[in-house]
This record gives structure tokens, sequence and C-alpha cells, in this order.
């Protein structure tokens, strides 16, 4: 396989996918979440304000791709798909709360404590991240032995020490001073890296392709930082237009990010780097990786 | 059976079972969480501050009794009693948070978000939410066909719209207005009850015991009445030693309350008419119930 991709098939490729991947996810979460005509209907109101914000559906989305790769229907991988798209959703509502990051704006418009109030946003996080075990605890179409074994996967990448909160308390840590560059990979290997190493391995667990979880760990880790990079970089040179939210939040906050510990052109190489590697990885995958090659591309296409 | 038990003997053979109980939970969940020196040691000590508080460990311990009615073995019923404990520790962090219940004393020490804050606190919860599916996804004892069962239980009486989080949102609207008898009843069955309900039926669950899920329901849902009420009434009589925490807190709040809608004598004329209904379902039951009349009847006598 070539290391260097044919940037306008694959990226053409990776967009069509992800958005009859976002069709797929957007109705199937619609059927999983109760209405908001249902009792409480503030809290379910907040829950959908949140779920269906126009979100990108990358994690469900990679879950789907790596499950398709190595053969998995797709009504296999639907449920957790979906699952893992309701952590994603609760991290971020939890995130923007003022206690934490204090968000008022996402995905263009007032995040769900500001249009529900604090007290619903904590609640619809809260139910969210259980409608998302529950999900997958009542999957009909998997082995109860396979829903153990996804739940386990993604209640660790979505806790402490190795998962998502972990990183979220990582990175209000280094908030307080200068963190360094080891600091910085870890905080993103667990607040968005594991999540998203979760998901491709989700999807190959689905299929049965235990023998491949390394590459496509590898593949997955790779990609979560090359995510995580052009986010980085999206906030120092985009617009609260493009980004709908407020950008250069994460310098004012000190955050700890690639352009602030790396400087941008430094940030850009490394984008290379983990690119570079991510197709290094499937290159050790014996089925086609096209699909999961076209998404890499993709990633690396949103830093412009 | 007698519907009257001998006060002396029942509540003495609960308080030990429950002494023996917390024992054995206790030690069990500081082999499940990780500990302080573990990265990140902030949300860890956060997690460990709440969890190790000198809880009770009712819902475990029931549980463990339930279980143990039926015949289960006790390294059967740990981990989803552990399970348990960590939603309900998960529940009381967020509910004490200032944009909800705003409470800064719990048994008697600080509470999570005044000793950690708030970003702590609301991690520390949310992971707590995580190790407790976790804990019971990876359990070696139980089959993964027990263990989905155990998690879908557990969820929905965490979630909405049955569970936890809906009686919690449900409790906030009716701060606003006086709620309606019905609309009490709807508040306590998911806010404490549903959880209640969940810890006795897991127990039956893990025995086997799936015919005698109708009338462990019932005992579980009047004990959760009864707990709710005695909870209630102590409100308005204890003093804050005995509480560890602030006592007139409900009413200030206007928080929806068997004494705030029903008056003292006709809360405790309730407690008599859910203590009786706890011993008829449990005539319903074909083994032994001794130790769960006793535990109703321990929990009848809180209110003194």
């Amino acid at each position: 396989m070539q290391a260097t991709p044919d940037n306008a098939t694959f990226s053409t490729g990776a967009r069509e996918f992800l958005n009859s991947c976002r069709a797929l996810i957007d109705a199937r979460l619609d059927q999983l979440i109760p209405q908001e005509a249902e009792e409480p209907a503030s809290v379910h109101a907040a829950i959908r304000w949140s779920l269906f914000a126009g979100g990108k559906r990358f994690r469900p989305a990679l879950l789907l791709a790596t499950g398709q790769t190595f053969g998995a229907a797709p009504d296999d991988l639907l449920r957790t798909a979906c699952a893992l798209e309701m952590i994603h959703t609760y991290s971020l509502i939890h995130d923007d709360l003022p206690a934490m990051d204090d968000d008022d704006l996402r995905r263009g418009r007032p995040t769900c404590h500001v249009k529900f109030g604090e007290a619903r946003a904590i609640l619809a996080g809260d139910a969210l991240q259980s409608i998302a075990f529950q999900t997958i605890a009542e999957d009909p179409a998997l082995p109860p032995a396979l829903r153990v074994q996804l739940i386990s996967e993604i209640a660790r990448a979505a806790g402490t020490p190795a998962g998502m909160v972990a990183g979220q308390s990582l990175d209000l840590d280094a908030e307080s001073r200068n963190a360094t560059k080891a600091e910085l990979e870890g905080i993103h290997h667990r607040k968005t890296g594991a999540l998203i190493r979760a998901a491709a391995r989700c999807g190959a667990i689905i299929a049965g392709a235990n023998e491949e979880l390394p590459p496509i760990t590898d593949y997955a880790v790779n990609l979560g930082l090359l995510f995580q990079i052009t986010d980085d970089l999206l906030d120092v040179t985009a617009t609260a237009e493009d980004l709908g939210k407020t950008p250069g939040k994460d310098a004012r906050s000190r955050k700890a990010t690639y352009p602030a510990l790396y400087g941008m052109e430094a940030s850009h190489a490394q984008l290379e780097v983990v690119y570079q590697a991510t197709g290094a990885a499937l290159e050790r995958i014996h089925s086609s990786t096209e699909l999961l090659r076209s998404i890499a591309e993709f990633i690396l296409e949103r830093r412009a």
C-alpha cells in the first residue's frame, strides 16, 4: 500500500462515509433517547438539545468504519456506536459547565447549561452516561460476552485512571502552571485519545477481529493525536463562525496545547508525523483499509 | 409468618448484618477504586473522600441480604453490591453541588466540592459512574448473560425516565411550586426508590431466583418508601449532630416531603402502612425472609 494517499479521492470517500454515518446514527439515537414529551421533560429536552446539535458523529463513524473494515454488519455496530456518542456528548455537556471550561457556545448555539441551567446540564450528562451503558447491555444483536467486553472497553476509556475523566482532570491541573510535553501527551491520550481508541477497537471487537487489535489500536492512537493537534491549531487560526465556539479560548485559559508548547510550525510538522504513523499502522492490517486511510486524510485536512 | 416482628431481636439481627456488610463492602471498594497515589491524584482523592466517608452501605447490604436469602454466594454478590454504592455515591456528590442542592456538609464533614472544588466533584461523580459499570462488566464470578442483566437493571435505575436522575430532575421542578401527593410519590420512586429496588432485585437475579422477582420488588418498593419517609421525618426532628448534615434544609428549600404534604402525624401513619406492606410482600416468598424483615424493622426504627 502507498503511504501517500490520493487526497481528492480519499477525502471524498471519508466525507461521504461520514455523512451517511451521521444519518444512521442520528436516526438510531432518536430511538434510544426518551422523547421530550416524556416526563421529566426538562432533562430529556436538555439531553436532546446537546445530542442533536449537529455533531459530526466522528467517534461512532470511526466505529462503523473499523467494524465495516473487518466485515461486521451495520446492525451489529449501531448501538455501540450510539453509546459512544452519548458518552462523548455527556463529556461535552459537563466540560462546558462554569466550574469546568465555562463555555457559552458550542456548535454555534448556547451550551446546555446556558439554555437549561446548570442543574439540568449536570443531570443530562449523568443520564446520558447511564443510557450509554444500558444501550450496550440491552443490545439484542450481540451475544452477552461481546456486550460486556464493549462495556468494559468504553467504561475504561471514559473513566479513570486511563480515560477521559482522568484526562480532563489532568488538563485542569495543567491550567495553573506550564505543562511539559510529556504531560501534554498524557492529557491528550486520555482526554480525547481514549474514546477515539475505544471507537476503533470496538468496531474490530464486534467484527471478531481480535487479532487485528494491535495495529488498529496504533492507528487509532495516532488518529486521536491527529484529531487533537488539528483541534488545537484550529483554535488558534479559525474564526468563531468556523468553529461554532469561541476561538482563542485555549490560549486565554492557558490550556496545554500543541501550538502553545511546540509553536505553529512544529505542530504542523508533528501532524505529518502522526498522519504517517496512521498509514504505517494500517499497512499491518490484513483487510482493505482504504476507508480508514481516507478518514485519517480527512482529519489531516481539517487544519486548512 | 407474623406481620408484627419482635423488635429487639430483629433489629439486632439487621444491625449486625449491616455492620458485617459494611466491612466487606469497604474492603472490596478499596480494591476497586484507584489509590490516591495513582495519577490523576486529585480526582482519585475526591472519589475516595466521598466513597469512604462512613456511609451505611445500605444499598449494597440490601443486595447481599436478598442474594443470601435466595442462596447466592457472597463472592458472586460483592462486585455488583460495590457498583451500586458507587452509583449512590456519585449521585450524592452531584446532588450536593451548588447548582443542585448546595450542601456543604455530608456525614459530618465537608462535601466533595467544598473540599476539592466543583470541577473535581463533577469529575469524581462522572468517574464513579463509569467505574461502577466497568466493575460489573468485568466481574469474573458471573456469566456474561448475568452481568448484562445487572448492568441493564442498574442503568435503568440510575438514569431516565424511571431512574434516579429523573427523580432528581422532578424534585428540582417541584421546588418552584407545591407538589401534589402523586408527584411526591413519583419523585421518591425514582430518586431513592429506583436504586433500592434495583439493589433488592440484583441480589435475587444473581441468585437465579427470577420467579421471586415480583414479591421481592414489592418488598423493595415499600422498603424504599419506608426509607424515604423516615429520612423526611429525621430532617424535621433530628439535630445536625445526629444527621451529619444541616437539618431543616428540606423545609427551607421547599422540597417535596412527606411531613410538608401530609403533616407529621399522617407521615408516621404512612410509615406503618408501608412497613406492613414490606411484611405482606415477604410472606409471598418461598425462602426464609427473617433477615429482610429485620432490615425493614431496622429502617422503621430510624424515625425514633
